[in-house]
């Protein structure tokens, strides 16, 4: 199939793009780097270095002899999106293009504008060429599990059958998003239903959980190719973060109790994922929901098995409990339905000793690079301003960055 | 009370802060003005000649002695808003102040792009600025029964219990908005749910029906207090146009069947609604929304209606059935709730034929002022791109007016 990869050089999109490559798609990536930019506001670096975009793809080549399109530019540019678009004619387009951070979204107004702003008009963007220039493509959309919040009754794949006083419908599932990045896509969700609606487009939104891993048979294949591995407290996802601190003797961060129960997979998992969706392509005038995620733990849950990992790795692993920077419940009922992805051959990577054994080993290999000073929470949802962090020099000058955190975070270190 | 308008120079804004002036609330309007300027774009006018908003403003002194502030600016533009709500410190803010028509928002990508990043940073600015300036105010936030769509269980006001599985929750109606417009309502009210949640703002979110009339008993204290009137297909609500197509003898223009029913409400009931909320502010923390409207019909039952209304006025009325240019069910079950602000004390003026009567009868009045090529819709939901009609000058002459019509249009005319 000819797919394009909007966001191809970002965690997710560049791990997709290769497996997608790899089995034979031909792939356009769209990507306007700033996923890289954001490192560079924040002073945070991902724990594997990556190389720059071009070479990444020239190392593919070399590797596989298979070549990556590339198109450099924004989805919020119209013009530069639909000049694409027509002249690809992909039959799926894999958006990822978007700010995809909860704390990110929260630092402020301007970053939570920014956040739904871009987000919004990017995937109208994408609605409105397809539309005009490549009607019968596929969009598969990158949803998030975070869309349901955490209702007391069970989470259904993007729709819900009500039956109410005597009548029924099946409506799209009520949606209590937790951060302004979290909201902006539920304003995507809609926005799909509705031009799927209208214009008989079709899409596939797929609510994604917390993704961890970095390791795919493709970027294992040379230094150049290697994934993204984010750790700081606003990119990095909790069990990669979790790694990162184990590997460097500082506690956990569990954000109040830990009993934030949410959908988690392995990377390997999301790309398979993609490319289901993209190989049976929704009808006409439809926009599925498929929950993408393959196990459910609570954060506590995650911190324990990183800490019995870290045991057999020969680490002292402590947890702390943070008080919560965000506004959600620390305990609550959780039961999300995700069984579409299985019904089209999904075979998940279920996260196991090995597995966890492997990414603290990561963790370990790259502890040089480790930041400790970018793994405390510092945005709070309470507050309409949080302050940015002092940016340190690499490698870290011990001394300097205790005495950071200790004021900024107020809280003990391991 | 201290009460900030945003809009109040639109055809709500204005009813209702000439309603709370005369009630004894200190008012302040912002406005910025681009309601008018849509006109211009447009080229259309309202049918009642609208005085420039200072001159408005001293005819309000004049009658009554009362005056009403004004800060001029965009509510999308932070440092503007911030500074006024700092400066007024409201106990209220009516926020009035989006690009209000669905036709409008499907005009084309730009026309789609702007309503919802205008409407959606617009309220986000406002939801910042009362966390950072005025954390106890209460927000009365215009949204829109549009929100709901047309589902085939009862609508609820904004929330809903069910029952699923043995569990319940009581979770945000779920939404099926039906353009761009509507959708940034739905963007906007799952913003302000959070932003209550996250920083204990209050807020009431009015899901307004459709709203007919113009006159108040402050607007006709004199002609240059005079409400806006749009009849175009663009910005006027069905009842209005309907009335203005009887007073020049063309046919009422009737999307499909007719069959799509929605929820009603004269403009003196808008303005009585807005002040029990503010009168009556949510609690801290608290979202809550009000169905705002006071009775259903069908659009076909107005169109009967007015064709009633214009025999009794000596009119040769004829009703037309034009392809339908939106993208909705024709016939459908419609219950929706509305019982919160009777609760409160309202005292609905339902649609009655005297009513009926004097709108025609305003209709004639300014008949001489009615583009008759504004009557016929010419954005179809299913075009991602609609031409824009030429304008003509006015008085319209008719043959060329005519020939575009019938070109346009397709359709026959009265």
């Amino acid at each position: 199939m000819k797919i394009i990869v909007l966001g191809g050089d970002g965690y997710c999109g560049w791990a997709t793009s290769l497996y997608l490559s790899g089995k034979g798609h031909a792939v356009t990536i769209v990507d306007n780097f700033l996923r890289r930019q954001w490192d560079h506001e924040l002073g945070a670096q991902t724990l594997t270095p990556i190389a720059p975009l071009s070479d990444r793809l020239r190392a593919w080549y070399r590797r596989t002899g298979k070549t990556i399109d590339l198109a450099v530019g924004d989805v919020a540019d119209y013009d530069f999106l639909y000049t694409t678009i027509k002249s690809c004619q992909p039959d799926a387009i894999v958006h990822f293009a978007e700010q995809r951070s909860a704390p990110y979204s929260m630092i402020d107004r301007k970053h939570a504008v920014f956040t739904q702003v871009n987000n919004v008009v990017g995937t109208l963007n994408v609605l409105f060429a397809m539309r005009e220039a490549a009607p019968d493509c596929h969009l598969v959309k990158l949803g998030t599990m975070g869309e349901y919040g955490t209702p007391n009754i069970d989470i259904e794949e993007g729709y819900i059958k009500i039956e109410y006083n005597g009548r029924s419908d099946v409506l799209p599932y009520p949606k209590q998003p937790g951060s302004f990045y979290h909201l902006s896509k539920v304003h995507d969700s809609h926005n799909i239903i509705f031009c799927c609606k209208i214009w008989g487009l079709r899409a596939t939104d797929l609510n994604q959980g917390v993704v961890y891993g970095t390791v795919t048979d493709e970027t294992a294949l040379s230094e150049e190719l290697v994934n993204r591995f984010d750790y700081d407290d606003v990119f990095g996802t909790v069990l990669n973060r979790f790694c990162a601190q184990a590997a460097i003797g500082e506690p956990l961060t569990v954000y109040g109790k830990g009993g934030q129960t949410r959908g988690f997979l392995d990377i390997r998992d999301t790309v398979r994922c993609v490319e289901l969706a993209c190989l049976n392509p929704a009808n006409r005038g439809d926009c599925r929901v498929y929950n993408q995620f393959t196990e459910q733990f609570s954060v506590l849950d995650l911190a324990l098995k990183v800490q019995e990992a870290g045991k057999h790795l020969g680490l002292q692993v402590d947890i702390d409990h943070l008080q919560d920077p965000r506004v959600e419940a620390e305990a609550h009922y959780y039961n999300a339905k995700h069984s579409k992805l299985i019904d089209l051959g999904l075979k998940p990577h279920f996260l196991s000793d090995s597995l966890l054994d492997s990414l603290v080993n990561i963790a370990i290999q790259y502890r040089d690079r480790i930041d400790a000073s970018l793994m405390m929470p510092q945005v709070n949802w309470r507050q309409p301003k949080n302050e940015r962090r002092l940016q340190v020099s690499l490698p870290p000058i011990p001394a300097a960055v205790e005495t950071h955190v200790e004021v900024r975070a107020k809280t003990k270190r391991g």
